[in-house]
């Protein structure tokens, strides 16, 4: 679609590779900038995507790559949405439109996409360990290669960057990190860090006190033998007290900043200085997310990422306004249903690592603040945390994606399933998770979790049942439990206000039907519905039983459905090895019945990105699929059709 | 077995909870300490255990209980190897000696066997983010009562430890955390802390260089009134300088220390001041880990933990000397064999998360000190890093134990699988650990890596096929590979020296049988020998097939069983849920073949300690319940038995 594209400003025009760049004379690299953020909005004004993170590296970017010599010097983007100038830099600027459509630009770094992404990202916090393997490899092959990791003041907090860092300051390996210090990762970020980062970059008067109290020094100096060694040590004391930065020396890291991360010529000096510094250093460059685009720069938690058009200028949506009331997202139901519960049950508590606007926790935190915990990237601390305060009799509800929960699989175990702690787990963007792609698509956890004892599985059909299993789950003391939904809308049906308590283990059966029944975990209970109801007219009359309950499994209904059916078809939206089909062909393997059991879900590969729809349909676990797969499930039996 | 007890000192005989300690005049602890000291050498010496950090912390444990009021004050041991002091003093002195036995004691803290043991730890790290938990709940509830975290400085560098630290440190709950510094984890500790705790303990000049410097602010604060403001702002720089924890202090947390760790009466005193001082604290207790015990002060690392009888002087070991040649372990044909493949292919590193003993990664730390990495206690950072040296061309393999791997799953997926990247996971502990217990058994590996796409998964029958396993690994370029093996002795068999090449995805058949087939996976398999050897004794004929893969499966030797034989037993070293029983049973269920698939596993429940074969037993998975599982399947067919 031509109108799609956007037309870059002169310079930008010809940079289609790093090697373009660097032929410009430095002073042109201040409109290289102005261009490429031009570009950015403007593609994303009319495309979606990720946004603020990447207008706030824009000098950063310009300045890497006039510095750099890229590919062979090796940049690692953590997280990766601060990559869109990068992409545009690196030769991806012509397709950069279609960045997180199905079928073209990934939204962050990927290594099959270009030899300028060396590391593939997406979940924070990598970049330093990626860097430090990467660094370490050219050491063993001398080779002559500089390594950057570019990592955000949010993504410092995890603890896979502590570790790293804690490595990379013994090792000695030449390594560069950047500290992007925005003071936001997706939510403004939090913890002691960021307050130590910002007591750092707000103490303007830092160099005037340094050079004072170096000019008394140098009295004392002059003074006798004895006054000249003490003097000597009070001035290395005072040297690691006043440069900002002792935690990251205290790793073992020699600390550069603050700067100004927005000045590409002073940006492009300090790197060009830092080449010729070996070890691993860290250069602290603070920058404003969503830099040069004003709405951006107000609202950075809103403007993190945008799915529909708008304005350029003004930021002002230019979506069609939808038609009639609009549907809730399943984030929104439990965002509203935890603070009812939180009414009416003071031990419930809700923890979040970070992630307070995707999960929906901001109603519970604004109801209650003392009660709803945002930990910051911490996905780890976070349910052994939930853990703590569940075996002190708390309630705990952990919102969490389901990728991010792998994080914290070892947790999950160790301190919550081991101790049999009654923690909730509130599995957000279970299943295929749309234009974020394969780091982000929940597919793993209901295997993951399916193997570990103690533990409670559901997945709600709809609003309703989101609402009852929360409730549900909030009076049982027994084990843990997880509830999965996906990203986005929920049916839209009216629900009840009042809270029911659900039979734990118990599904339902939601249409009678001959030969072929199919059992559905979670809301593609919603795509067999539609593709049964297609069926219909065809002649093919399927049975459909909305299980809920993936541990444990209905088992008497199973033992039913074997007596009626001749064919069992399993739905989910996970991967089909070790899930709910896997559950039921478990079950079944060493039982009488001799039924086929036919595992839908998604396979044994890894998916790319596109909308939830494109991806289930192309998985063949849309309704389609559906009808495909009863059709021919049937035709084996020569019955129907 | 009355021989079996200890008897206790004079004073340590009449406490038999916190309180009767608490009776005794402060000047009493000290020989209270020794008692306890004694008390733990003695019992180790008979009945083997954890032992160097337990020495370590006595001092420590004897004043916590003795200043602090517990169980209502909450104490929680990181890792809990410490806690065998903590153990004696709350009630279990008596039992003591059943420590890490089957129906035992547990080795660890663990909340079902005692109030005093406020959470249940084994790995690493979890403390403070616990304790944070509890403190929060505490706050909630308007309790009184104390939160205390005491954690090893090894412990310190894993990423939960720092998350939970940022987390707390702005959180501003009461909470004091114990920094146990004694230089070690379980091999000596690494990294960039590790360092920065040494560069603070072997300052022994710091309180005089202190003293002389605030002498001479002193002097410039009676000057003029510019000279005060400068001096005064020194003043405050110098006081975070030389007061040493800046680093603690920059995560927001008040540092105290260092102090030594082994006097109960300075430890009893600190204790008490801190009890008056609110918010998040850190006291660095400096000890030595051993304690008292001449042997393992002077070999840290062997003195770790001991599991046969010793003398409790000398240290020398009263185990009866083994006849005939030693069985070597998986883990010795592991660190061998990667010593050899190294040779051979200079892409080849190795990276162990702090267990270069446990691992033996030792061999090749010795042989290619260059290529080989001890990252310390950072499971996540261990593997980002293996992929990072992947992403560059090395080969990397990560020796890893299987109930840590749990640590770093969110790695094998975002940063291995997604990317495609040939590391090699050689899986340790794989399967029931033995005596260390629920948070060591390494039940969930098979079912948790098998749901992720790229991704081989196999098992050696025995020491030949670990090492033919490496090295076609070595040679595989196109996905992960994953290697599971137990703990402890192989088979005993000879080996060739020769590596030869394996096909991927193909088992073998080991015994051709009637009717019943047993399937087995890894090691297992020498169990399925023995029961089907005695099994020919009573008549009964059984097939075996020795798969070797889980993932890709050998689907063409199922397809062969299901056509010669009448019913299939799986059997594996790991849960029952989603592993390799499993899927046989997946690959089965929409096949034509309609036969009964027994999965043999770990049930789906917690398995406490014991020795491995104590716990094969009691699940049923060793020869006996192997034996009753065929005779049982046969007997459903009214065939043979």
């Amino acid at each position: 679609m031509e109108f799609d594209k956007v037309e870059p400003g002169p310079l930008l025009a010809n940079i289609n590779s790093p090697a373009d760049l660097k032929k410009l004379d430095p002073n042109q690299l201040v409109e290289v900038c102005d261009e490429l953020r031009d570009y950015i909005i403007e593609t994303v004004s009319i495309h979606g995507g990720h946004f603020g993170a990447s207008l706030g590296v824009v000098e950063m970017t310009v300045a890497l790559h006039y510095v750099y010599d890229t590919p062979k010097d090796l940049l690692i983007w953590d997280v990766g949405h601060q990559a869109y100038g990068h992409k545009i830099l690196t030769g991806r600027r012509e397709n950069f439109y279609t960045n997180r459509k199905y079928g073209g630009l990934s939204g962050f770094p990927k290594r099959s996409e270009s030899e300028y992404d060396t590391f593939g990202v997406g979940h924070s916090s990598t970049s330093i360990s990626a860097a430090l393997g990467m660094a370490v490899s050219r050491d063993l092959s001398d080779e002559d290669k500089k390594v950057v990791a570019v990592i955000g003041d949010g993504a410092m907090t995890a603890g896979l960057a502590f570790e790293a860092m804690n490595n990379a300051g013994a090792m000695n390996s030449d390594l560069l990190v950047i500290l992007n210090d925005n003071c936001m990762s997706i939510d403004p970020n939090v913890g002691a860090l960021k307050e130590y980062l910002t007591d750092i970059t707000t103490s303007k008067t830092f160099n005037k006190v340094r050079d004072e109290i170096y000019d008394m020094l140098g009295h004392f100096k002059s003074a006798g033998e004895k006054m000249r060694k003490v003097a000597s040590r009070l001035e290395k004391a005072v040297t690691t007290a006043i440069t900002p930065g002792g935690l990251f020396q205290a790793l073992g890291f020699k600390y550069y900043g603050p700067v100004d991360g927005h000045n590409v010529d002073t940006m492009r000096k300090h790197l060009e200085d830092l080449k010729d510094i070996p070890g691993p250093k860290l250069l602290h460059a603070v920058t404003v997310k969503g830099k040069g685009f004003a709405p951006a720069e107000r609202e950075q938690t809103k403007w993190h990422a945008q799915s529909s058009p708008f304005d350029k200028i003004t930021g002002k949506s230019l979506a069609p306004e939808k038609k009639g009331p609009k549907i809730p997202r399943y984030q929104h139901i439990f965002g509203d249903a935890i603070v009812e519960l939180a009414e009416e049950d003071e031990r419930i508590v809700g923890i979040t690592p970070a992630m307070p606007s995707g999960s929906s926790l901001w109603p519970l935190m604004n109801t209650f603040p003392d009660r709803a915990f945002d930990v910051g990237i911490a996905e780890q601390h976070s349910i052994t945390f939930a853990a703590g305060l569940a075996a002190e009799g708390k309630k705990p509800f952990a919102a969490i994606y389901s990728s991010f929960l792998q994080r914290a699989y070892d947790q999950v175990i160790h301190d919550v399933a081991i101790q049999n702690l009654p923690v909730v787990f509130c599995i957000d963007r279970a299943g295929i998770a749309g234009a974020d792609g394969p780091t982000h698509h929940g597919l793993y956890d209901i295997s993951y979790l399916r193997a570990v004892p103690n533990m409670i599985i559901s997945s709600p059909l709809n609003e309703q049942e989101l609402r009852d299993m929360m409730y549900t789950a909030s009076k049982y003391e027994d084990d843990a439990w997880a509830i999965r939904y996906p990203r986005g809308e929920a049916t839209g049906m009216d629900f009840r206000k009042e809270f029911q308590s659900m039979e734990i283990g118990k599904g339902e059966c939601i249409r009678e039907g001959e030969d072929v029944a199919v059992l559905s975990f979670g809301p593609m209970g919603n795509y067999v519905i539609e593709a049964l109801d297609d069926l219909e007219e065809e002649g093919i009359n399927a049975g459909h039983l909305n299980m809920r309950f993936a541990k444990p499994l209905d088992t008497q209904l199973i033992k039913q459905v074997c007596q009626t059916y001749r064919h069992i078809i399993t739905i989910e939206d996970g991967t089909k090895l070790g899930g709910f089909g896997s559950a039921v062909a478990e079950f079944l393997a060493d039982k009488p019945y001799h039924i086929p059991v036919t595992i839908m879900g998604v396979p044994d590969r890894i998916v790319e990105h596109g909308t939830q729809r494109e991806l289930h349909d192309e998985v063949g676990i849309g309704p389609d699929g559906i009808k495909e797969q009863v059709r021919k499930v049937l035709k084996t039996y020569s019955l129907n059709a």
